[in-house]
């Protein structure tokens, strides 16, 4: 009855939605037919829970401030735990990128470290963007990390193991192996996938040799060329390069370089209070903001796309428990969301969902606390864009080590059509079921 | 363009949701007109954010599970930051429970500590219980901490600092005291506001003696006798009360006793693994559920209410670092939740809203931490419900101290009239004018 009754509203809360959505269709738009192909804009913060959203925002627009993620209609709350793999039936309260990305992508929960995988009998899961391709819709990616790590890798490959990025990384996949009619590694499947828009960095396992099938003895880059993609190492290429092919873009050896700087969260007394260092990415390696950007421009056709943009090293600066690179991140990653929601406004059939995979470590704890109550771990004390102090704190592991992730729920947003998929509390797997019935079932 | 496009959307999702509640209000209740009065139910978990919620649902339902908060159909986040005593333009980025529940209660931002009035200037700020008082409606609460606390204080009280709470305890409001032509303590304004239901803890402040005016040396639990409170003083008091009068329940000294027990978080290897021990509250005290229950039976009436529920003790247990004894306190709080949703199901146009004043300490980490990685302050290992370890640990000052608040935004939710005013990201004092709409007003 209770069910009954929450889906009975689930429903209705639909259909006004949908009502919004036409209203949208029909008030903008540069076509009279107020339609326009379907698209799916999907944007991760990788480790960006309610927490670490707030500290960018608190930072960079002040407490009062919004960004640009805070504008989309649509809000709820999503659990992300994975699962077991040696009996899936039981969770795993705090999961990894692999397996929360593989969740949302496929609609399965797996275990930590898979990609695109089951639990236990590592079977392949369809991905959304697989299901993309196949309504001959156009798909792609920009990302700040490696792309083939494991957010983009889950949409775009099979393997038990997140660590097999390249041929000649594959010792923990070896049944994987194109030597052993496997499809390869997350690069060779990535460029076998023919996705039309890989964008981040990562080109380390694009240099490792192919060991078998046609393209044996050639890097997968070179593979990659040969299969039609265009190749960009360096933002200037990236703006150069040719409109008619795939466009392949690998900016950096392995993740991309941090927007901003600033010390790092210390013990004692902590570090700061510092203002951070902003504008601190190499000229040569194209921001996030520019690589959605050209996503768009490359996917946009009359059949539709998806896209995935990640911020990826909003995570990475969280498990090395510095606050500005951290912080910085999250701005750039906003300052990408601006430019979809840029996008979406022109292009009022587009379901645009900003999320993120997990929570991470830091929390924004009290200023002035006495001496001998400061946090156990590592901290530093900001002076926000408001010129107020704010002060971080990394506690899951001691001083020097990599921080964890965290198990709590996390924020998910979402405009356009079915974006009332992500209202109350949901499932990562369920943001799987929104994205389907977006691309039209 | 982007604000005006932004509040057309709302205005859109206003109207669809308003159509959910009318469809809602014409497909049920027992009022053949289809309205009934309107009234306002706000529920509290102190301390509750979305990590707190995730530890609840984790051990009590499973990780897939769902809570009764879980249910209501319109969520969003709100922010949470109070502001400085001596300079209310600059944001204190973690608020305390007193300026959080002022900024809910009465729609304004005060600094830490302070009780229904402003920073600085100390200034009365009307509440949405005052309000609603105006408006000829019943007003009420239940609490699990003392009534004179921060959360009830707020909508029932102005004093310049929350530990004012009796006519003895007055020492940082002189100026507040009778004796001095001010409002008196907590305890004295919430007698003479005349709230008609106040049930919970803190007996000791009510045994204090009033210190001048027509009550002068009376205890003001004498003083609320005699201005027409029938007092109950433990849980069989309080299913014989009588119904022609207004209701004080006092069935502790300070805060009522926790629900659940077990062992606190430790540092080293941390305490666990363990389960925790149910049942635990003394019989003498009631629940919050039954609690809840007799202020709704109270307070109905044709001309509708505002009723206060909160599960004050979340907040208690995180403090002190005691992960069974907080998952129990929000587990009781879920189960008012149930009895206030069961409520309005009767009563559709009843606007129910379930959020927190603020993080708290409390993260879910890994269990297969190494050693040398362990959290560097306490933790402990749960086994839950569902026969899987879920550690959780507390790290916002070192080993024995007391555990502080977070400044990250929390999770709101709610249904009925009004209820997408809630929806993205929203500040606590928004959540007053919510409640003010939804009131008339």
């Amino acid at each position: 009855m209770r069910r009954l009754g929450k889906r009975t509203l689930a429903a209705a809360v639909l259909a006004g939605s949908l009502a919004i959505w036409a209203a949208t269709v029909a008030a903008s738009g540069p076509d009279p037919s107020g339609r326009g192909p379907r698209n799916v804009i999907l944007l991760i913060g990788d480790g960006m829970g309610d927490s670490e959203i707030t500290m960018a925002r608190n930072y960079w627009k002040g407490a009062g401030g919004r960004l640009a993620m805070d504008s989309l209609p649509s809000t709820g709350a999503y659990t992300t735990y994975s699962v077991e793999e040696f009996d899936p039936s039981k969770p795993d309260y705090v999961t990894d990128s692999s397996a929360s990305a593989t969740g949302f992508a496929t609609g399965h929960k797996t275990s930590d470290k898979r990609i695109g995988t089951s639990p236990g009998d590592d079977d392949d899961l369809k991905t959304i963007l697989e299901l993309a391709q196949e309504r001959g819709m156009k798909t792609g990616f920009a990302t700040t990390s490696g792309i083939s790590t494991a957010t983009e890798a889950a949409f775009t490959s099979h393997v038990r193991f997140r660590g097999c990025m390249g041929p000649e990384s594959m010792q923990q996949c070896l049944i994987d192996r194109k030597s052993h009619d496997g499809p390869g590694s997350i690069a060779e499947q990535q460029v076998d996938h023919g996705v039309d828009v890989m964008l981040g960095g990562g080109r380390t396992y694009f240099e490792q040799r192919i060991d078998a099938g046609p393209d044996r003895g050639q890097t997968v880059l070179e593979a990659a060329r040969r299969h039609g993609f265009d190749v960009a190492l360096d933002a200037n290429e990236l703006r150069a390069a040719r409109r008619d092919r795939k466009l392949l873009g690998l900016f950096s050896p392995v993740g991309m370089s941090a927007e901003w700087s600033g010390d790092p969260a210390k013990p004692g007394q902590g570090s700061g209070p510092q203002r951070c260092e902003e504008n601190r990415r190499p000229e040569d390696q194209p921001s996030l903001v520019a690589m959605a950007r050209t996503t768009l421009e490359r996917l946009e056709n009359d059949k539709g796309f998806f896209a995935l943009v990640e911020g990826a090293n909003i995570d990475t600066y969280s498990h090395s428990a510095n606050p500005c690179q951290e912080i910085g991140e999250a701005v750039e990653f906003d300052r990408a969301v601006r430019v979809v929601l840029d996008y979406a406004k022109n292009h009022p059939n587009t379901l645009v969902v900003v999320t993120a995979d997990h929570g991470h470590a830091g929390q924004i704890v009290p200023v002035d606390a006495e001496t001998d109550s400061l946090p156990p771990g590592v901290f530093s004390t900001l002076v926000t864009n408001e010129g107020a102090r704010m002060r971080i704190a990394y506690d899951t592991v001691p001083a020097g080590g990599l921080q964890k992730h965290t198990g709590t729920q996390v924020r998910i947003a979402a405009q356009g059509p079915h974006a009332d998929g992500v209202l109350g509390v949901t499932d990562q797997t369920d943001l799987f079921g929104t994205m389907k019935a977006a691309i039209g079932g």
